[in-house]
Formats: structure tokens, C-alpha cells, sequence
């Protein structure tokens, strides 16, 4: 292996690459890896040298605090390649700022720019091949970390693993998504870690969405806890609404996370004139537009998917379509935020980051 | 190393024991293992063997499904040495049930009797010598599954590891236990995961509870998160108020863990004629109670505390100190629950299993 050690992180190339055995056509989200992962350890209250080196499983104790209490968050993340070779990723300021929120929630120690950023940067620019031109075409980043200390007592980790992998993707989703609104099952407490990025989170969605899609609908939009009447989120996506000619979309809190393709799409749709809101949106309220027509779209905004067009959405026992639309806003803002993270558009934002 | 083979368990014995360079005066709760691991694991839709083999670390993939979306759900028992060298469980019949209940809500498969309860008493078996005699002195067991499926898409894992560990132990808490009564922060949401033994119910607990312990508190009582009116559970116990002659506890449902002493606690109690309700207890109603002077006690119950007697309350601006009594029901209780425990005692119940 070809060691090198640039100012602050240790390199350990891999010795041939995996990359000419990826059928890059057809992907499956987030089940292959790149050569290289980056890897650094918290302990003793500071954190280590950065490592980026061939990827690989490594050990852990059994008693490790994250397999017994969840003490673990991520982020996701993704690269674009433009028409000109240039690697760019999107507003990885808003992503580092998120993280270390959700480190500081689950009790574990923030990660400085200088390891989250700059050993992004570096093993993006080691992993450059597996990024590929082309819309839709994406390398998913997947910074994450873990509580590795070992010990069976429910108590902070006094060590961490911090880590990034990255995965080269297509689109998300596909087919037309149906979802349901939920009525008894929740995603977040008040007072509890919703806003959070915390691995346990998403488990806790795995039984009710099961559910759903045993019923024919692939996401679950989430409610409030309490009421069960305002209208949240869904799994890995914030939702939109659009009633007559205003965009809806809840307000984040401590239940909600706060999505970074949401704050994007609602800037874009301010710049394009189009009326936002960010207030609780009442399922009485959409029940009601979709009755009188005036609900004209739903969609999912999140990362993985970019802009999910919802086609319709069950309430109880009934199920709302929602108008088949030439011209969807959910469509156009997809179609201006992906020009900016492709360099297919001017970014008049600053969005963007070139590697 | 020596290699068994029982009907149904593979086992690999250790080719020496740790058990001479352990102080048994001296633990740290859940930071010592034994020799010996059990391992199952779980993939193509079925349960393998299991193998009894050293306690060690393993590999895993970094992008394991444990580690992303926190798939993973534990249990917490005890085995207890009477004067006669013999090993005993407790109710290993309810922590089995309540794993598999967690199972289903965490949208992982069920562990049959054969591999929880034939694995965990062939593992004691084996590891009887580190069941010290004497009152307070156990062997906690942690039986626990963890997705060890890969890929970073927020979907249940196919692929699973059951363990049990097993850690020598006194007692958990020691000093005078002070609680702080939640205001904003929560532990479960409606719909939620609380009844479940999640490992990102006790990670989300972390942060509050570090807060807590800041201002003095050793414990919080979780109120319900929708109006922080009601009184819960504590991070890892149950919670018992008597108030005159009358012993309340909330009752268990999808917000609360259904503790297994708890549950005996209520029988014994029962039994000696005390009267128990489960019923909501309101915060206003203890502290009124505090007040004029009918709040008796409060204590927490659970396997690794067994009774935990808290000693004062701190609700918004006040603290409550509770009396200092010579007979308290706590104290009477947890002397009950543990002389059948250690088989000192005629167990009427039919709670004890022998190894
Ligand atoms: C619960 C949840 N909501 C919303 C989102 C969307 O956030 P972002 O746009 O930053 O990807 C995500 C992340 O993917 C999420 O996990
Ligand atoms: C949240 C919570 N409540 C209560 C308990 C008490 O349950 P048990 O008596 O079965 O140990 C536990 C487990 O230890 C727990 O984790």
C-alpha cells in the first residue's frame, strides 16, 4: 500500500480498485462503497488523526455502548460531477452544523470542520473516478458516528468513531409514492431527539412503515405525537404543500428535522416569486383542499430523493389523488436546485463547494 | 481450545480464564466480562446455531445497519448464587417475551426459547464460577440483537447477531438518590418506541440526563411528553410513590417499559396486603402530597437497582425532600424480592429457575 501523510491526515491508498467491477447502471442505494473510507477516533476527550484508508470492517466489543444504547448519529450527503470533470458538493457548511447539533443532543463530542470538511474533501478528491457525470448520477456521502466504548451501563461513550463513507447512487425513489398520513404511530416526542440525525430515529419508523407498505403506501407522512392532526414530516424527507398558489411546509422544531433540501427549496421558491409558509399544517386543512380542489401538489424534500412527487395520500379511510399536473412546482424546483448542484446553473446562493 | 458439541449449541471453550485477575470487590458495573459469549445470528429469513465461544470482539462492516439507523434491542437479567453453590435466574420467561415484543416493534425477528433461554442457561453453566455468593453480589446477563445487515438505506436489516454477555456485579446505584421531575425534555413519544427496549431510547436520555446531573440529580422521572403532567418511568427503573398507605405506579403502556420488578414488586406488595394502584400519577398530585406531608415514599425499581429508595424531588423551582424512615416499604420490598432472588426465601410465585 502507498502511504502518504498530507499536514493532517495519514492516507493509506488502496492497492487496486474496485471500481471497473461496479456496474454503475444498475445501483442500488447505498450497497456499494468506494475503495476508501475515512476513519478518526475520539478518546481521552480529543480527537485523533484523520485516517483515510482502504475500506474495510474493523473490530468492536461486543459491549460497545453504541450497539446497547443507539449512541450513534449521521449525515447524508452527496457529489455532483459537471460536464467538465469538476466534483462539487452542496452547502456542506449546513451539514456540519447539523451534525455536530446532533452531537451534541446524543451526548457526544462535536467534530471539528478541520476533520468533517477538510477529510471530506480529501477523500473526495482520492475518489474522484466514482463520481459520475450525468443527471441523477450522484456519489452519496455517509459521515456518521458511533459510540465505540465498551461497557453495558447506560451512560455516555467516553470514545467515538467518526467516519465517512461514500456510495455511488442513482435516484432514490422511483414509481409514483403513495403515502399515508399516520394516526397512531409517531417519530419524535417533545423534549425528545427528532431534530436529531440519531440512528435510533429511523429504526423506530422500520415497524410502522412496514405497515404502511403492506397497505400499498411507501412513506408515511408523520404527525405530531399529542394530536395527531398537524402534519410533520416523512422518514428521510420534510414534505410540502401546495394549496392554491402558496407552498406549505411545517416549521422545524425539536420534532423536525431540519432538512437541508428543504431551507434550499424555499429560497429557490422565494427567488422564483412563489409564496412559502413555514407554519403547521393541519391534516383537517389538506382533507378539506383535496375535497375542494384546491390542493394542488404534495412532495418529499430530502437529500436521497431530492423532490419526491407524492401522487395521493390515505387519511384515515379515505385516500386523496392529487391532479396529475404538466407543470408541477415540485418539478421545476427539482429541476433549478439540481442545475445549481450540477454547475448546470448559476448559483447566485453560494451553495456550492468545488473539490 | 476444547470444542462441544451439544444437541444444539456449538461451544468453543476458552483455552483459560480471566477469572483470577478480576476484583470481585471492586467492579464497575457492566465494564467486566466473563470468558465466554454466546452468538446467533440470524440471515436468509433463519436463526443459525448458536455457538458458545470466548468474549471477543468482532468484525463488522462500517456500514452496517446497527451503526446508521440504531436496530438494535437488549434485555438486562440477573443470576443469583444461593449458600448451597446453586444458580439461579429470575422470570427469564418475561425478559424473553419483552425481547421479543421489542423485536416486532423494532421490525427485527423474534429469538425462540430454544436459542435465548437453552443459550443463556447453557452460557451460566459454563460460567458459574463467576456467580459470587452472597447478598448483592450477581452475574448481570445482557442478551442482545443487533442489525449487522450493510448498506446505508434506511430500510430493516435482512441479516442479524443475537449475544448474550454476561458482566460481574454488585450493586448499581450507591448514595442518596435525588431526581429531578422532567419539564421539557422526554423519553418517549405516543406511537413511539418506549415500551420497547431500544438502544436509542437510552442514548436520547443522555443529554437531559447530563444536564440533570449538573444541577445535582442523579436520576430524572420522565413525564409524558405532551404535557409534562404525568409521571412515567425513570431512565432504567419503574417508579413507585406511596402516598399515605397507598402505593401508586404509573400504568405500563407504549410510553413506558413493562419491568419485569416492577411487576413482581407489585405481587409481593399485593401479597403483603399493601394496597397498589396502577394508575396515572400526576406530577401536581406528588407534590401536593409533598406538601402536607402524605408523600411517603418514592423509590425506582428495576433489574440492575433492583429498589432504588430516592430521598427528594426537585419539580421547577422547588425541591421536595421526602422523610427519612426507619421501616420503609422500599427497603421491605427489595428484601423480599431479593431473598427469593438468592433462593433465601420460599418462592411462592414460581419466579425462580435453576441452572
Ligand atoms: C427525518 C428526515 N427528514 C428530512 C430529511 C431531509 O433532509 P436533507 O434535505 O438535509 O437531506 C432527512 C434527511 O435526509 C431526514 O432524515
Ligand atoms: C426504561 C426502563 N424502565 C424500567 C426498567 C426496569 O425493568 P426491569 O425491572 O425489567 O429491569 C428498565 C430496565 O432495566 C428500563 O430500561
Amino acid at each position: 500500500m502507498d502511504t502518504k501523510n498530507t499536514h493532517e491526515i495519514d492516507i493509506v491508498l488502496a492497492t487496486s480498485s474496485k471500481i471497473n467491477s461496479v456496474d454503475f447502471d444498475n445501483l442500488s442505494f447505498g450497497s456499494t462503497f468506494t475503495d476508501h473510507m475515512l476513519v478518526c477516533d475520539f478518546k481521552e476527550g480529543k480527537w485523533g488523526k484523520p485516517v483515510i484508508k482502504p475500506y474495510e470492517p474493523f473490530m468492536i466489543d461486543p459491549s460497545a455502548k453504541v450497539f446497547h444504547y443507539g449512541q450513534a448519529i449521521f449525515e447524508g450527503m452527496k457529489a455532483y460531477k459537471d460536464e467538465q470533470d469538476q466534483v462539487w458538493i452542496f452547502r456542506p457548511d449546513q451539514n456540519l452544523d447539523r451534525f455536530n447539533k446532533s452531537a451534541v443532543r446524543m451526548a457526544m463530542p462535536e467534530v471539528p470542520e478541520s476533520i468533517f470538511i477538510d477529510g471530506l474533501k480529501t477523500i473526495l478528491d482520492i475518489e474522484r473516478a466514482w463520481v459520475k457525470k450525468g443527471l441523477g448520477n450522484t456519489l452519496y456521502i455517509r459521515p456518521f458516528m458511533i459510540a465505540i466504548g465498551s461497557g453495558v451501563i447506560a451512560q455516555p461513550s467516553t470514545q467515538y468513531r467518526f467516519m465517512i463513507i461514500l456510495s455511488p447512487a442513482k435516484s432514490y425513489y422511483s414509481g409514483d409514492v403513495k403515502v399515508i398520513i399516520a394516526e397512531h404511530y409517531s417519530r419524535a416526542a417533545n423534549g425528545g431527539i427528532g431534530a436529531a440525525k440519531a440512528a435510533g430515529n429511523y429504526s423506530a419508523q422500520f415497524y410502522p412503515q412496514k405497515l404502511a407498505q403492506e397497505k400499498g403506501f411507501q412513506q408515511i407522512i408523520w404527525t405530531d405525537d399529542a394530536t395527531h392532526t398537524k402534519l410533520e414530516e416523512a422518514g428521510t424527507m420534510n414534505v410540502f404543500f401546495k394549496i392554491n398558489d402558496t407552498l406549505y411546509t411545517a416549521p422545524t422544531s425539536e420534532r423536525i428535522l431540519d432538512g437541508v433540501t428543504r431551507k434550499s427549496l424555499i429560497d429557490l421558491a422565494k427567488r422564483e416569486g412563489i409564496k412559502v409558509e413555514e407554519r403547521s399544517v393541519l391534516v383537517d386543512e389538506i382533507v378539506t383542499a383535496a375535497k375542494d380542489g384546491s390542493l394542488k401538489e404534495i412532495f418529499g424534500a430530502g437529500t436521497a430523493a431530492v423532490v419526491s412527487p407524492i401522487v395521493g395520500f390515505q387519511y384515515k379511510e379515505d385516500y386523496y389523488e392529487l391532479p396529475k399536473l404538466q407543470n408541477s412546482i415540485a418539478m421545476d424546483l427539482k429541476d433549478k436546485l439540481t442545475k445549481i448542484q450540477y454547475n448546470l446553473a448559476e448559483d447566485t446562493f453560494g451553495w456550492t463547494v468545488k473539490i
